[in-house]
């Protein structure tokens, strides 16, 4: 066996272990009886001890030195081997494994403190998590992994981005996003959809427009989470989804947005299953997936109408006149609080307030005590209303408590990709809206596999998302979209 | 860290993987998509192999070198620690990876052949199994496991135990068996259950039973599997259940069954939860466990009674007069082929024939293509009528396809334990029947508990029993307790 051929027989089991943490996360969000959670901990910490051994096994520098590749998907998985061992090294075992039981304990607290509307219980555990993460992007930096800590971090979630550049191109989509924000909330809003919808027929429309965007069943199942997500890769990706039964969207787009997730890691071209190439290539790029599903798509007055048809099968009148006004009431933006439930036009914004703020953290010119004040400030500039208790602000993600620092910009930078693609993808598809208007996006979700999918983590983000639309992604095509929609819908 | 502490947290570990290989086992039978097979085959290729490299890891033989154990169970984990290290030690890497191979692919031949009643299909998988585990056998016999192959074999399942007392117990068991199955079957017929039993109400009364037997439901769940199992330890200890609509008894004891197993990985005491203590201690205790739930408790008359009541509620009238009746009918003997069909009678003597025909074939004195007519001769000796076809003989049984030789005798050690401890339960608590006729098994389970199950491994299996009972056991009180049950029911 060559260097080569070891190394990727390595790797082979290290992909399919890590797959298989994945499926005990699942396990513990979905069917896990409520008793198991302290003996769940101890095996996960087994497993993911295994990993980190091999993740950080020397015999991988001497595979890597002597390695050569056979063609491009092989040096392709050289780099991504050799990033992720550079990544691994580069952390002390020590702080690793601190970091690893400070997050286990932290999201516990953070949700009580949640619960109680209680900043104070909640700042020590997320000053030791700032400080932990500070020293860890700061290794990571030193190793030549961003020019800061926090760059290095994000370069954990998003290969090739910086916070210089996503700050430049926030700077950019801010003043258009405000300007749409204000006008949308001056004009009159369109009637909400009220009523009670029954969980079984919440989750009869779940499966329903999970089938119209061409989520393989045979390769995929749906269950309740309280948080939706979706896990797995190749032939076993499973989706989760919530129901309230007095908010039918909430179950709808938490499934179209996890079918997203679930298309592209079902869309990977087996041949790169069980390599570094087998998995999606970034957060951003897998976000852009779930949003150009859950939003350019699913909240389109094409595929809109589709769905008041079926709403009206499955619960009866559900009280609003026709198709447009269901469009409407889809995609009504309304004044709020909380990141999860905000519109297409604030959704940024909500990400641009965390982003700036997790960079004063990671970068120790934001006190972790001064964050309350700062975040209650900036969301009174950003969204003209005062916070009114912490579980609407800076207690309201779960993301800093386990540790999340530089995820929060990919939601839109994946945003932006949707944007990119669905220009794209309208253009190579100029009947689409007759397909989705019938229920049936499959020929949207085909071009996104070959376009975007089948590669795996063949290219770069930025790489991919250019071969894919044929221009380098920009924020332009999804501000242009935003204004075309809302100003239509509010007759602006 | 002295040599002790070294080992028993790398074993605590290896206890967490092998907990999570369990738990990919259930997940597969449960709610894994049915596309998902293959790639699952290959992430538990990769957790088998880490588990094979652990539990050969030479570091084993060192730290037991220099152990010194703080107590009598440091001591005892030490013994099993040097045992499974010992097997596992013996057998060479090639074998053991070729055995994975075949006994995986088996199964899907075997369940061909069974459905198409050929068994000139499986011959040539089964003769290349048998040689494996004969050779097999045979390392672990020259490494001083076991007296010869299959008392090797039989020393994975049931330490401490060999043929030649299995045979001994068996030759005993024989004649009263067969003079008890010869006086029933001879005696008129009790009328049977019959009628059409919805699903749903099915698996609400399995819950009632569960209940009623003191499953603990926040460290466990119940869903529905092909082969009903119970997977698991400590506080995550999963059953699974079976419905046939015309039916009931089928789902009712499965799931009453199924909950013994999983009482007595529930039951163990906390401390010896990822140590070599925390698991059942052999697979015949683990069977008496459950067949003490699902025969002289749950069939009894005052559980049967209970369940008669439960039935009425759930599915109105069940055609039957009386709970005596209904106590007939759940323990009606009839003649029948499929071993796990069969009565309290009858299910001994199809152990005996296995027994004695797989000791044969690793033995290397009955040949794989003879052994369709020794089974059918077998058994019509010893029952009285012909096999009608192979699904019916010897293709009937999953366990051979993959390369459980040794494993069936531990099912009549389990009945042989259950008898000596429902002894001792019954002169222990003598008001049960009045619990166990209001639905309450919880005085048994109590006492099970507290006899049987906590000590987990602490005490090799025969010490264990006759710990529980106060006396060695025998054959001789599940015989007296059969022969007083089946003449009161036949009145002979």
């Amino acid at each position: 066996m060559t260097a080569f051929s070891h190394l990727m027989a390595f790797q082979r089991e290290t992909e399919a272990l890590g797959l298989i943490s994945e499926r005990l996360g699942w396990d513990r969000e979905t069917v896990m009886p409520r008793g198991a959670a302290g003996q769940r901990a101890e095996e996960v910490a087994a497993l993911e001890g295994v990993l980190h051994a091999r993740r950080t096994d020397p015999r991988i520098a001497d595979w890597l030195a002597g390695a050569q590749a056979p063609d491009a998907a092989g040096a392709r998985a050289l780099d991504l081997i050799a990033h992720q061992y550079r990544r691994a090294s580069a952390v002390p075992a020590d702080l690793a494994a601190e970091l690893a039981r400070a997050t286990s304990l932290a999201q516990g607290i953070w949700a009580e403190a949640r619960a109680a509307d209680d900043v104070a219980r909640f700042l020590p555990t997320l000053a030791r998590i700032v400080a932990l993460r500070r020293e860890e992007g700061a290794a990571l930096a030193a190793a030549g992994l961003g020019a800061d800590a926090y760059d290095a971090l994000l370069d954990g979630y998003e290969p090739g981005a910086t916070a210089a550049s996503l700050g430049a191109m926030f700077d950019r989509m801010r003043p258009r996003l405000v300007a749409l924000r204000e006008a949308v909330l001056g004009a009159p809003a369109p009637r909400a959809l009220t009523g009670h919808f029954p969980a079984a027929g919440q989750m009869d429309l779940a499966r329903r427009a999970a089938a119209a965007f061409g989520y393989d069943w045979n390769r995929g199942r749906i269950d309740l989470a309280v948080h939706p997500f979706s896990s797995g890769s190749g032939s076993d990706v499973r989706i989760t989804t919530r129901v309230a039964e007095d908010d039918p969207f909430n179950c709808l787009y938490s499934t179209i947005h996890e079918v997203g997730h679930a298309a592209y890691e079902q869309g990977i071209a087996p041949l790169h299953a069980f390599t570094p190439l087998g998995r999606g290539v970034s957060m951003g790029v897998h976000e852009s997936q779930s949003r150009i599903f859950e939003n350019q798509l699913g909240r389109s007055a094409a595929f809109t109408g589709w769905v008041f048809g079926q709403m009206q099968q499955v619960f009866g009148d559900p009280g609003l006149p026709d198709a447009a006004a269901f469009h409407a009431a889809v995609n009504r933006v309304h004044a709020g609080y909380i990141r999860t439930e905000a519109d297409e036009v604030q959704y940024n914004l909500h990400i641009m307030l965390r982003f700036d703020l997790e960079r004063a953290l990671i970068g120790g010119t934001l006190a972790v005590t001064d964050l309350e004040a700062a975040w209650n400030a900036r969301f009174l500039a950003d969204f003209g209303f005062a916070v009114d208790r912490p579980a609407n602000g800076m207690l309201q993600d779960v993301h800093w408590s386990v540790g999340l620092f530089g995820y929060f910009p990919t939601y839109s930078l994946g945003n932006l990709y949707a944007g990119c693609l669905h220009q794209a993808l309208r253009a190579a598809l100029p009947d689409l809206d007759a397909h989705l208007a019938a229920g049936d996006a499959s020929p949207a979700t085909d071009w996104l596999r070959d376009h975007v999918q089948r590669p795996g983590g063949l290219y770069r983000p930025v790489e991919l998302i250019t071969r894919a639309c044929g221009f380098a992604p920009t924020e332009a095509p999804l501000l242009d979209y935003l204004e075309t929609k809302f100003r239509a819908l509010y007759r602006l």
